[in-house]
């Protein structure tokens, strides 16, 4: 990709973006001073109105598409060519933070509102879109990719309400959700800028996150059985303490992953003892695993390690053990010619690059079923997200508007 | 003590007290055979309203104590005599085994309705006992011995329900609990049947155990401290994980107590992770420990060496930990009067008795402080209790009944 040094001298307006991403801080906002806007709740009805606000104030055509979605669309210069598409979304977690999805959302809005503003006309038709339910498992994205199984609509969101009704209550058609779905090859690119919600940027002074692939995510239910009984009248030679199993697990598998060169985490975030009681030798134990990486390989690699450490504890203290798998997310791999555009973007801002992995999960991830797909993160400060602690430094959060602005230009040129 | 030939030929009626045993045993029964009922919870108040349904049809005196203690009286010959006690307890751990607590008190009902039936009038009074919550800290009990500090009737007990909650739901007053209260001297003998719940009996080939002391118990509280954040955006060098520290502790008790000369045992029997998901680090473990042994200088010079590796622990990857004290059961050895009982009765039956300790707490520890007492153990096969599989064959839960019967009538005759 060439430079396009005319073009890098683009700004958007960084105080209104902060504004605006104050004002929308208040919808749902909480005393720890968070926002409260899980899917399809009174609050993220609210926020996503706001938003079409914004952007029909910055005068993109709107609409929501079957499947809930908020699109606004920009026409391009050249005919034929597919759109380029920016966003993120506005639900939040309960008492989550105010930047997470909101500052990709808005930061997107901002960019087309710059470029209209500017009278810089690009090639390809600009979408912003604010996905629906991301925090609920990807949902306006999977929808859009074609991903989401019918049966999905009946399940209950956090708000309490179920994906099918909310969909109809943010002005989609539960009935043809379908409609929404759209083709590989239909985008020429989709770009989501999103704070990093870890410390990697932080610890390696750098302040734009050139994302290289959102991680894979394996998860098992792991049950270690032994015997239950007595506390009082069993030696310890003779137990079969499914705990005492559990526990040699988890350390395997922190010293496991640990050992493992890489990226990868491992992560047992619930156990269960049961029968649970003081003065019972713990007779099973139910506990997740979760392992992400970018490569499956090495996600299978590091599982078949776990496994066989799960299996010598087991034999270790004569209980036994069974690791059942859950869910699976695919690991999505960013698009070179995206992360080429953020890296040039950044750079020409005089920013730091730094390329890295999601390891949490986004709507990108399904986006990259599309065509090229990319992200940019921003730093969260200490890494706190889905927290009211959340914090990304207003300079940071104009950094990420204008890399994703200059990001926006050279995929125009170039794709 | 003399024999008593004439009275040693009396006997329990077997068949009926096998048959109240498993009517008992449907209060709460579990699918996988076994029996819920912990304290104050609804099986538990339906049990102690079978109980007492029992002791009336046995032509017994009923009432519950200031403490929530059912108690049946038959007055004694002899003016002025204090009485002779027996029973156990009907409450059970979650999921637990038909026998424990539930075989002694079954049993003492057992003993005075052939008393009754059969004519046979005893010097002294008897009182037939069902202690409350003794799986929660022998409360019953203590509050009898005058050990039940007030401030305990706050704790929650398994069931969700406060001990002075519990206490009221029983039949009892929290506000009197003192009333309750017996004075040592005033009791001239109190004898409990129970499950070994352990193998010795079994590896010895015997059948019945002659209890010579009680071991004592030290329960702590400990909570590990770390940070909950995103299992999928933490690196594995950053975490401060709780579950991770509490996991090196469950290993590090047993290690200490293995690594330790002696009998004592110690247990994690009750671990609880936050938040609970399968995504988040945990960032907060709360669990229990428990330490046993007959010498309290043990107990606490074992405690002293698992304290210093919890601080090591939680050192080691940036977690907290604090261990809070929360019950304590002091070790009681039994009398000899009533071991001579004991061995006696069973002798003049043909059966095997053999001396041995109580790994397990029972409401006889407490009992020591108010009069001689002592305890007698039938076979638990395979060692199984606190479990489903908790098993006493009906000829050994048959043999106990007889050797309390007997017992009585010698602990009647001599003390």
């Amino acid at each position: 990709m060439t430079a396009a040094p005319s073009r890098d001298t683009r700004r958007v307006n960084g105080a209104r973006l902060v504004a605006d991403l104050a004002a929308l801080a208040r919808i749902g906002g909480t005393p720890e001073g968070g926002v409260s806007r899980p899917a399809y709740g009174d609050e993220d009805i609210a926020a996503r109105a706001r938003v079409r606000d914004l952007m029909r104030s910055a005068r993109l055509t709107v609409r929501v598409d079957t499947a809930g979605n908020t699109i606004a669309a920009r026409p391009g210069t050249e005919p034929g060519l597919p759109p380029i598409m920016i966003g993120s979304h506005t639900d939040s977690v309960p008492n989550g933070g105010r930047f997470d999805g909101a500052l990709g959302a808005i930061a997107a809005i901002e960019v087309a509102r710059v470029l209209v503003e500017q009278g810089v006309e690009l090639r390809h038709p600009l979408e912003v879109v604010d996905f629906q339910n991301e925090e609920g498992g990807l949902i306006g994205s999977k929808a859009m990719a074609g991903r989401l199984p019918a049966s999905d609509l009946a399940l209950t969101a956090v708000s309490g309400r179920t994906i099918g009704d909310g969909i109809r209550l943010l002005g989609g058609d539960p009935d043809r959700v379908d409609d929404a779905k759209r083709l590989p090859g239909s985008i020429a690119a989709y770009l989501e800028l999103h704070i990093e919600q870890g410390r990697v940027l932080e610890r390696a002074g750098a302040n734009i996150g050139v994302v290289e692939g959102i991680v894979g995510i394996r998860y098992w239910e792991v049950t270690f059985a032994g015997v239950a009984t007595h506390a009082g009248t069993t030696p310890m030679a003779d137990r079969h303490d499914a705990l005492l199993a559990a526990a040699r697990f988890v350390e395997a598998v922190n010293a496991t992953v640990l050992a493992t060169p890489g990226r990868s985490v491992g992560t047992v975030g619930r156990l269960a003892v049961f029968p649970g009681a003081p003065n019972v030798i713990p007779g099973r134990v139910v506990l997740t695993l979760e392992l992400r990486d970018l490569e499956v390989a090495k996600i299978e690699a590091l599982y078949a390690r776990v496994e066989a450490e799960a299996r010598r504890i087991a034999a270790s203290n004569g209980t036994t053990v069974t690791l059942v798998p859950t869910l699976a997310n695919e690991p999505a791999p960013t698009d070179q010619r995206v992360r080429d555009a953020v890296s040039g973007a950044a750079t020409a801002l005089g920013l730091t690059p730094h390329g890295m992995p999601s390891g949490a999960g986004h709507d990108a991830q399904n986006m990259t079923v599309l065509g090229p797909s990319g992200m940019l993160f921003v730093p969260s400060v200490n890494g706190i997200s889905h927290s009211p602690l959340e914090m990304t430094v207003d300079a940071d959060v104009v950094n990420g508007a204008n890399v994703l602005l200059g990001a926006v230009l050279r995929m125009d040129a170039a794709l």
